[in-house]
């Protein structure tokens, strides 16, 4: 019964998600890992920070693409290698201590692991573009623009790396719309699914 | 505060969603319409109740079908009709009083209605093959397929009378694998979202 609470978040831009998964684990007192995944990958990985940024949850585009980053020398591309530096450190940490990891197909990464919760949080567009304007900042002109662009970034960056569909209900254990019932109670919602799944109530 | 309690409940076959709903409508001490709908709209309409069953939730097909099914006499196929008559029903219900309503695109009949609580219950297909078989006592050989098939029905009955995609977790508020958490987990997480969406928690 002191199963360590592993939680995967998944989030629609302007959902809400990073917020919720931060106050998730705040509550709970587990770790929170979203770019800090990234400082401890290119630590751990001797690739510099830098690359791990700019390709963060980036998608592969195409062979071609692939091969111009591999740049014909035979080497793994740049981008996989990154992704794959990504997954070892996942996993290290899952096996470390309870937490909260935000994308980056860790649901994928974990997939044989016991009792992960994984979760995704989403919302309408209205709520989002609300959130992306005057919380996040983003100028009312483009927030649409870059709402849709870096969910459909997200999406092929999941369905190229998993075996499964990003925002699929089958994708995951939990999804909920934040904007349906507000942050506080996706929050409370999410730590009961989290406990309950991590056998602790 | 004493907004009325409305769930429209979504589910893939042999997820236990048919069951979880009736108990969280028990549970709620609230109204439970499955195939009752069917009974009341049959009713209501005029349309005999044996054209409800054999017609329901099974998707149009085609535009072929459809005017096979309106005898080419100018009338109405009768699966829209059949559609339109749970449609008034569904809604009629809702204004009525507190319910879970099962399948037959009742998030989208209540689009315009405040505060529904639409669910979606998934489950993985080992979870799903062994309720099936063993529960609602199919065939070995035949349980998957059956499955599948009823549930592309499902897909296809949705995708045509709504502007959604069945099983897509942008169509739900909440979605949730009873796999992954148990069916009275299940049922407690349900009742407490739909209580928080009602404004009663």
């Amino acid at each position: 019964m002191s199963e360590r609470i592993i939680i995967t978040l998944g989030r629609q831009f302007g959902s809400g998600g990073r917020e919720i998964g931060k106050r998730v684990a705040k509550e709970l007192g587990i770790a929170f890992y979203d770019k800090e995944l990234l400082t401890r990958a290119a630590k751990e990985s001797g690739i510099s920070e830098e690359l791990f940024q700019s390709n963060d949850e980036k998608p592969t585009n195409s062979l071609l693409y692939s091969l111009a980053m591999s740049n014909f020398s035979g080497e793994m591309p740049l981008n996989h290698r990154i992704f794959l530096a990504q997954f070892d450190v996942i996993k290290k940490i899952a096996k470390e201590e309870s937490c909260v990891i935000v994308g980056r197909c860790a649901d994928y990464a974990l997939r044989d692991y016991r009792n992960v919760a994984n979760v995704f949080v989403h919302a309408d567009m209205e709520y989002r573009l609300d959130r992306a304007i005057n919380l996040y900042g983003l100028p009312e002109k483009s927030a649409r623009g870059i709402i849709l662009r870096t969910d459909k970034q997200r999406a092929n960056y999941y369905n190229f790396y998993t075996n499964k569909k990003w925002g699929s209900v089958d994708s995951y254990d939990f999804a909920i719309d934040s904007g349906s019932v507000g942050v506080d109670n996706t929050v409370a919602l999410i730590k009961d699914f989290a406990l309950i799944r991590a056998g602790r109530k």
